[in-house]
């Protein structure tokens, strides 16, 4: 990976201030577009725009896909439509796709109007009509496909045809006159194979291939299931529609455990290290107000409870506990639902089972820690059985409630088609709060009465 | 993805329980490798044993790569040291490794003592040299390296003979007379110049590789950075050691991202979700302790300040909102860091100004929180301002420091090289649980000695 250190950037802004086309151009030349694209996020917006109208037309594609999208949309923004066309016309469908789908509809339109490439245009739009988080929304037209009937000599003609307007090629992929995938061609057959009559006799049949409406989750857990660094994507019947590529599965990889790693953590918006504060606050706030909306309602509910308190003061000293734990089990259970529903080690259809399992793992925790908290009690805290029992029986109930509601909400969610995670984290920490302090407030309040003479 | 319905499970139980070896072949042969590893994990052990001994050992052996570390320890445990060998024969190097690691250092040296091919077997022994964490201990040497003077038919000759022990073919590395890594050739310029008299006028030069010392966190970023789908590894001085592929490196990502999302919920093992009731409790446990001990210390903390809330019991009413708030807010700082430093957003040497961000960011949500419930209290708690204004000051400083500590914390562990996401969740929660009681505690005594003339 590049490092930027900064006399290097301070060298590069001099470049810039000086406008100094050679040394930048040779500057540039020698990065990868990733390279430069985080540079770009380094330099500010007027050094970046001077170095990008430096880069060739096709670099400078690449350079825009690897930018941030907000950065990306920055740039483009003050492009003519005819500019931006030409850039689309290097890129891949898949990320012409993406570029665009960050566009107007208006937009949108003269700018595919202005695409050269009527084929390429033709499939941007076929592309457009697939949902974003489907294997349709991440495939791609660029591939190489051969008949299963053609002769090897046949093949390697037509693929170094087709080859001239592709980066890299990884598979080939073999059809029938239908255009239904019958398999994949490794490339050391070409070399093992070179006169083979019919490629069919040498292709790998059974090829593993994903439907175009396959969420993108699922298509992620294929690729690391069968290693695979590209897929072909067919429709209902079996036809070749297009591809896709791990580096896109392995973004979507990285995007989905961050954002479920976020949703648990409280943040609720994509927000990134390095955004501003005021960026960084507003993915905060949300669920620290709803934090502090709970926290008031329970001041409510221990005000209704005030007088026994004012009695029995200790009472008072194991509101933490109590609160503390049912977050702490809750979130342990829902982090458990979340990953194995996210890697595949949990089926919603076992609802039913997991539950049941839950059940029995709660109740040996809730044996556990009421035991230790008994036992403690019962030294710490002698004759003030009131007390001792409510805050064990307590605790038992909590631990047994917030495993449930721990398993049964992000399970629930995920039958709703919500994303799960959100339930893990401030949600499941803030409920079990409350939960846990109406169960203390009602158990001791029975407990009091059975062993004090308070009147309540 | 292939789904195992109750109905196929049954089907094949039964096969296996009439040993009917036909059928079972029929049906294997119509498997992936990584379908077989899932079908294993759904058979009891005798039921997948049968079917393991059927394959053919080069099926045999992808099915081992595919199956979890515990499974395969299981079912190599049994196997006589010759059978491994002949498995790890099949295996890519980088997967025999990773099944070697797993074995005792005794068993070690018996099995490779029995690998045939003596070049891989002192491949196997290089490669245990490196450390797993690093792109040393991810690395295999299956690749096809070509000199940057050869003609392109040349190259196609030798080609042809290394493809001959290699699954597929992504890459092919050019280097010069010493080994040191110079290029990559494109597979399509074999189709394009096939008749190029040194391969170094039409390689890609300045291929994007990593030291064998990386680590693997910093390989992954680079995969995902540069969209690769194998990268070379090569020592301090250029030279070509191995490659690494992207499955690997999927896997790492999947892996290092549960690691830290489990971390941060309280889960102190790698636990999924079809573990044992048994395995489940024991890795949810010991972060549960940890809760009650700190419930408990906080008990005695509130002990000490006893006499003051049997005077004004008003007091207790806001312990929760105190603890659940500080933990919210550290929960958030801290994963913004972890994941900073996870994606490459956030750099360990802008600890200091990572600081500054924060303390601004706590800032705005201490005073949007604290004016919030000042308000609030100021209606609901009319003629009561020692607890108002304790509650108030008491939450701007919980949220200030929950801030700090949130984000200092993480960053202290990376420092010191421990993964910094085990600083998230419960302990962040408990630490700031107890800090903002100990303030609760003092501002409170403060405000009643200043506004009411309760002697304590």
């Amino acid at each position: 990976m590049k490092e930027y250190t900064d006399e290097y950037l301070n060298q590069i802004k001099e470049i810039i201030l000086a406008k100094d086309e050679e040394r930048a151009n040779a500057e540039l030349a020698s990065l990868h577009p990733a390279d430069i694209a985080e540079l770009y996020r380094k330099l500010d917006v007027d050094e970046a725009d001077y170095l990008f109208k430096l880069l060739d037309e096709e670099i400078a594609a690449d350079v825009l896909m690897e930018l941030d999208e907000d950065d990306r949309l920055k740039l483009i923004s003050d492009m003519p439509a005819e500019e931006i066309a030409k850039q689309i016309d290097y890129l891949d469908t898949d990320d012409a796709v993406d570029l665009i789908q960050q566009l107007d509809e208006d937009d949108r339109e003269e700018i595919l109007s202005h695409i050269d490439d009527v084929e390429q245009a033709g499939d941007i739009i076929d592309l457009l009509k697939y949902d974003e988080d489907t294997a349709g929304g991440l495939m791609g037209t660029e591939m190489i496909v051969v008949n299963e009937n053609w002769s090897m000599p046949e093949c390697i003609k037509q693929m170094r045809l087709q080859a001239e307007d592709m980066d890299e090629i990884y598979y080939v992929y073999v059809v029938d006159n239908d255009y239904r995938l019958r398999g994949t061609l490794p490339l050391k057959m070409m070399l093992t194979h070179p006169s083979v009559s019919k490629i069919k006799h040498v292709m790998e049949d059974e090829p593993v291939s994903v439907k175009v409406d396959t969420p993108i989750d699922e298509v992620a857990l294929d690729f690391e299931k069968y290693d695979l660094v590209a897929m072909p994507v067919v429709d209902s019947i079996g036809r070749l529609l297009g591809r896709i590529t791990v580096d896109d599965v392995m973004d979507q990889v990285r995007e989905l455990s961050e954002r479920d790693y976020q949703l648990a953590s409280g943040l609720s918006s994509d927000v990134d290290a390095d955004d501003s504060v005021f960026a960084q606050t507003k993915a905060r706030i949300p669920w620290l107000l709803i934090g502090i909306a709970s926290g008031l309602l329970a001041s409510i509910i221990l005000g209704a409870f005030e007088a026994q308190l004012q009695v029995v003061t200790t009472l008072a000293l194991f509101i933490p506990i109590i609160g503390g734990t049912g977050g702490n089990v809750g979130v342990q259970a829902s982090a458990i639902v979340v990953q194995g529903l996210a890697n595949g080690s949990l089926d919603i259809k076992n609802f039913a089972s997991q539950l049941g399992k839950e059940i029995l793992v709660g109740l040996l925790n809730a044996s556990i820690i009421t035991a230790v908290v008994l036992v403690y009690n019962l030294i710490m805290l002698p004759g003030n059985l009131a007390v001792t029992l409510s805050v064990a029986v307590s605790l038992f109930l909590v631990v047994m409630f917030a495993t449930l509601l721990g398993t049964a909400v992000p399970l629930t969610l995920e039958k709703l088609k919500i994303n799960p995670a959100l339930a893990t984290g401030p949600f499941i920490q803030i409920s079990n709060d409350i939960v846990g302090l109406i169960i203390y407030v009602q158990i001791s309040t029975f407990f009091l009465r059975m062993f004090t003479d308070i009147a309540i």
